[in-house]
């Protein structure tokens, strides 16, 4: 039996990050970029009015108030290649580039309008007055986007912003899913005496789809050698696989004896937490394998706090778990020997939580109890008694 | 030009909740349940060996050490229908229902085997050891997720659990998004003089897809009125329609009016805030429509604080905006008037965060500098300084 600590080192120390793909950015929230991203170009490409206004060199206006000939109009996304009189002016939209030769751009606000297309300037006005220089937010060539960032909105427009479309990101693993167990019977199928329904199998695939990653569900499979060991031939390919069930150390606990000898080493085999002790992880070359005990609540568990971790590593991602600092609201007494993670209703009071042991939590077994958890809170192995009011570690979900 | 708060709270005045679908619970995660889902068996459904070992009645042993007979085996998903003498117990697999008249399971580490299948119990049982209860964690019938739950990996179990492969869930808007202006091309085109590229328009549709929207992309429109009313037309079927560019006040921002003569009603045109002052709200029947500005630093602050509420309040969550107190790192100075929105990037240390605010940031065009902040600190309008250490709002993405 291993500490949490060592498991989550032992795990991590195999993790190799996934070769890249190409993906849209529009599709790739959240996604690592695999390559560095450079500007193509100045941002702005031009020197670009920041308002609705009129564009001339603020060299022309010597005393206001002065007078100006509107020579024509300038829109955003239009090009006005004619050089200016120092009599004139261009009558100029936000957006759009600035002439030759012009260096200010003086708001609507600021001037009068008089007949003829002349306007009257009110204000002496600046140089750069309302105008974006050329290359002002980034100069051509400049690294933007690090290898290793991940995208999130700022990130996507700014890829569009410089003309990538497409990234290269860490591609995403592969992660089948297989339920084993001869009490199983899926969701959707009719119960019968001594069964019970699979509800790690479905939990488990939602918990992948939401991290983006398409898993292949194989189904249950019998407490049976034979079946087993076809079962986990099928998922082996895959990056990570998870098994769920058949774990422990009983009988019919057949999942790391078939593992064996499909090829898979051991790693390590049961964890000093509760819950989620029986957790088995293995290798077979670049292939990883974590078996999961049948209990909902403990594969809940063993999946945010290790296998996400494995997953999202892989991925290039290193976030780490949402731990925080909470206040017991109840004495808590346990034995000792294991970490213990217990589900509790964390309520934020200012910048600090409060927690609530679930009292009619009654073991791994009891997902019905879990709803009304918002996170673990986490006793080390070394305590037996917390007194209310004192201070605990959660872990938000 | 309305307060931000005004704003908040006329978009959710409008929001209807949207109607139900069916989706499965592997594609439910982060949906709000439609319905309540109430257990149609008890949990678990018979009374389980909670562990490997020997299950008898504790009233057979009056003294220990004591002897019985393994009359047979049981393993999960079978069923024992024998009944037991007095003499006799059964070998019994974690998960495995109870026979008939027993009401312990002694653990392999309690007995001792002896020869000819008899066992020698060592300790004294007592009445529910290693038992789960049939209905122990909830009875048939009983509510066990309520109309409004949103679906996290245990609720996702849970139904699972009671046979509810498919649920009702609120659906999804059908949320258009279309940019306007001559200047823009879009990412993988080329750009000439005067152009920039379309950013809004790849990050709003990342942003979309990452609340589980497939939204429609309905390109990039002229600064024309007629190709406006056209492009908008198609749009208006929708829940809520987003348009990016053309809601200032300059001459050729047509958004405005082209919504107008297409029917749409104005809730609000301007809100006291910065960036993002340039907000256009409307509505024409169940339709929504947001109006957002050019800048790309200005449409993910209203994507983020005001359009994603007003989805998620559509799909039945009521999710509000990670808002912490931190501390300011340095001096800050503004011009008062509106609420201030300034990217930073804010550390956590302990339960308390400190705010850096981005020094490079200028300005609401400058999506590149906010690659490099985690949240907005939030400056209030009546606020001109904002000394250094003291205390200021953030909103954390």
């Amino acid at each position: 039996m291993i500490k949490f600590e060592e498991a989550q080192r032992l795990i991590l120390k195999k993790i190799k990050r996934l070769g890249r793909e190409t993906v849209r950015i529009e599709e790739a929230m959240d996604r690592v970029l695999a390559e560095e991203i450079a500007s193509d170009m100045d941002v702005p490409p031009f020197n670009k009015s920041a308002m609705d206004g009129y564009a001339f060199s603020h060299r022309q206006i010597k005393n206001v108030p002065a007078v100006l000939k509107v020579k024509s109009e300038i829109r955003a996304g239009e090009y006005e290649p004619d050089k200016l009189k120092k009599t004139e002016c261009l009558k100029i939209m936000t957006g759009a580039p600035l002439p030759k030769r012009t260096d200010c751009v003086v708001k609507m606000e600021d001037i009068e309008t008089l007949k003829n297309n002349y306007i009257k300037i009110m204000k002496k006005p600046s140089f750069g007055e309302n105008v974006c220089f050329k290359g002002e937010d980034v100069q051509k060539g400049r690294i933007i986007l690090r290898k290793g960032a991940v995208l999130r909105g700022p990130e996507v427009a700014v890829c569009a912003a410089v003309g990538k479309s497409k990234v290269q990101a860490y591609r995403r693993p592969k992660v089948p899913v297989l339920s084993t167990g001869d009490e199983l019977v899926e969701p959707d199928k009719k119960v019968t005496f001594g069964k019970i329904r699979n509800s790690n199998g479905p939990m488990l695939i939602a918990l992948l789809k939401k991290m983006g990653i398409s898993p292949d569900y194989l189904g249950i499979v019998k407490d049976k050698e034979k079946n087993l060991i076809c079962k986990i031939r099928k998922g082996l390919s895959s990056d990570i696989f998870i098994i769920s069930g058949g774990v422990s150390v009983g009988d019919y606990d057949l999942v790391p004896a078939a593992l064996e000898k499909c090829g898979v080493k051991k790693i390590f085999h049961k964890l000093a937490i509760t819950p989620g002790k029986p957790l088995f992880f293995g290798q077979k070359g670049g292939h990883l394998i974590f078996g999961v005990p049948g209990n909902p609540v403990s594969t809940y568990l063993l999946f945010l706090t290790l296998i996400r971790l494995a997953i999202n590593r892989m991925m290039g991602t290193t976030l780490n778990l949402n731990l925080r600092k909470g206040t017991v609201t109840s004495d808590y007494s346990q034995r000792p020997g294991r970490k213990r993670f217990v589900p509790a209703k964390i309520k934020m009071q200012g910048n600090r939580h409060t927690i609530y042991p679930l009292r009619e939590y009654h073991g791994s077994a009891d997902i019905i109890s879990l709803v009304k958890a918002d996170g673990f809170m986490i006793i080390p192995d070394s305590i037996t008694f917390l007194e209310k009011n004192s201070s605990a570690e959660v872990f938000l979900w």
